[in-house]
């Protein structure tokens, strides 16, 4: 099969998969297999973009299943639209792949589609490439939208905030990420501040911190059964949202109070009396 | 210099050679450096969203310099913004290389800014990462916008119309890509399909005829000085407009009628008087 007739098995396997979602996204006017995707933006909202690599060898491996790693690659991207409290409107695709075989790009697109009908994220086009050298590479980009000036935002956390994270810290790469996109939308007018946990609690909480001028006192971290503390503070796999609350916010069902905003040095971090350095991933170090 | 040193350098950079930039495009909210970029429609457009990769020994090799390898990745995707008469708001940029020198890195943004800001392009965000082998590894998305309703698209080609290229083809891989915007936003309202010349005109051709339900008989070929016809037709380096008008429609400058839409089997292509084959680069063949 050539090219066209890829990109044109694509476009099928997109469009049955998402005739539910496409009711959820009537402004979707053009779609994979014209030069560019149209969308046709609602009044009264602001859209919200963000990027993510998949890279073999560096978030995965030839060994794990084709259609994992295309959800993990959406589930990333839902992510950062969760951590803005925004709802998914449509992706972008690319992928780089030496698999001239297209059962493996079949699959890796079903696991894409599954999680974009699930969450009602139209696949609107991409890119579609030979690697050029024996490694995958993919690239997702997500458009989600929110209300007028609603969107959460990193740096507005604030002295005497709590701070507070979801789910449990600290799991293994094989565990499937599901994107807190309701936890995020519920926290719209709610959070002051709000990230993703992308690449480990230390340094994402030292971003935030830094983003909104403030410093932060920890005092427990909700850890995985079979992981240690040490990778609840600095793994960089969790995918649950950090944010702050007003002092005096009920806690959310599924989230766990873990520390006070503090004034101090921007982003400057104590656990348990301690000082903590960010130490989560980082691709440069 | 580690992951958040060099993101912060980027952004330094990208708000120094966007200032011109951002006046032409207030509705970015929200740029690098949080979760996603926030961006606010303006009433009456329609936003296009195209991504296009360029990877080592695909779309480019090592010895070619890294303001080069920046520049043209952002052309490519502005040639498809081009394509449907759009005009530039944002774009993200991802990035995956094994280059550790920040000045690799640096002379990328460079390139790519310098586009960015000559054709008001905002750069709103992107994802940064090391590669994981030894090959560098790019994907550009931009968003346009046109006025709702209006965006140029390749399925409106009608029998009888005429078919033009702008500029000559057959270009050598390091000449320039002069991403032909306006004349994409001279030809909404008059043309009736269009697409951007990036596999070679006979496949690029195929594609608009198969999308118009139409086929094409072809004349002409503007060639530039040094390449041959069968570059020319073939060749998938060059970036210009193909589109058709009214048949009674003027030429406007900078374009050649290189034939005429006719009623036959859709994709069917005709160069004087013999059959054309769609050879454009095919990834996958």
């Amino acid at each position: 099969m050539n090219e066209i007739g890829i990109v044109e098995r694509i476009r099928q396997m997109a469009e049955v998969s998402t005739q539910h979602a496409r009711v959820r996204a009537p402004h979707l006017i053009l779609g994979i297999g014209d030069d560019c995707a149209i969308f046709r933006p609602r009044d009264g909202e602001d859209l919200l973009f963000t990027t993510d690599q998949m890279i073999e060898d560096v978030h995965f491996r030839s060994t794990h299943k084709a259609a994992m790693i295309g959800e993990r690659a959406l589930a990333r991207s839902l992510s950062d639209i969760a951590a803005m409290g925004g709802e998914p409107r449509f992706c972008l695709v690319a992928l780089a792949t030496p698999e001239k075989n297209e059962k493996w790009i079949e699959a890796f697109y079903r696991g894409l589609l599954r999680l974009a009908k699930r969450t009602g994220t139209v696949p609107a086009g991409g890119d579609l490439a030979h690697s050029g050298n024996d490694k995958t590479h993919c690239d997702v980009m997500v458009c989600g939208a929110v209300k007028r000036g609603r969107a959460l935002r990193r740096d507005g956390a604030r002295v005497g905030d709590a701070i507070f994270v979801s789910g449990r810290l600290g799991k293994p790469w094989d565990r499937k990420i599901e994107p807190r996109l309701a936890l995020g939308q519920s926290l719209v007018g709610r959070a002051t501040a709000c990230i993703d946990l992308s690449d480990g609690l230390s340094l994402d909480l030292y971003r935030l911190c830094v983003a909104s001028g403030v410093a932060a006192e920890i005092d427990r971290v909700p850890v995985v059964r079979g992981a240690t503390v040490e990778r609840a503070l600095h793994g960089g796999e969790d995918y649950e949202l950090l944010f702050t609350l007003p002092a005096k916010a009920r806690t959310l069902a599924g989230t766990t109070r873990i520390g006070t905003v503090v004034r101090g040095s921007p982003g400057e971090m104590m656990f348990l009396g301690r000082r903590l350095e960010p130490r989560g991933y980082d691709h440069f170090k």
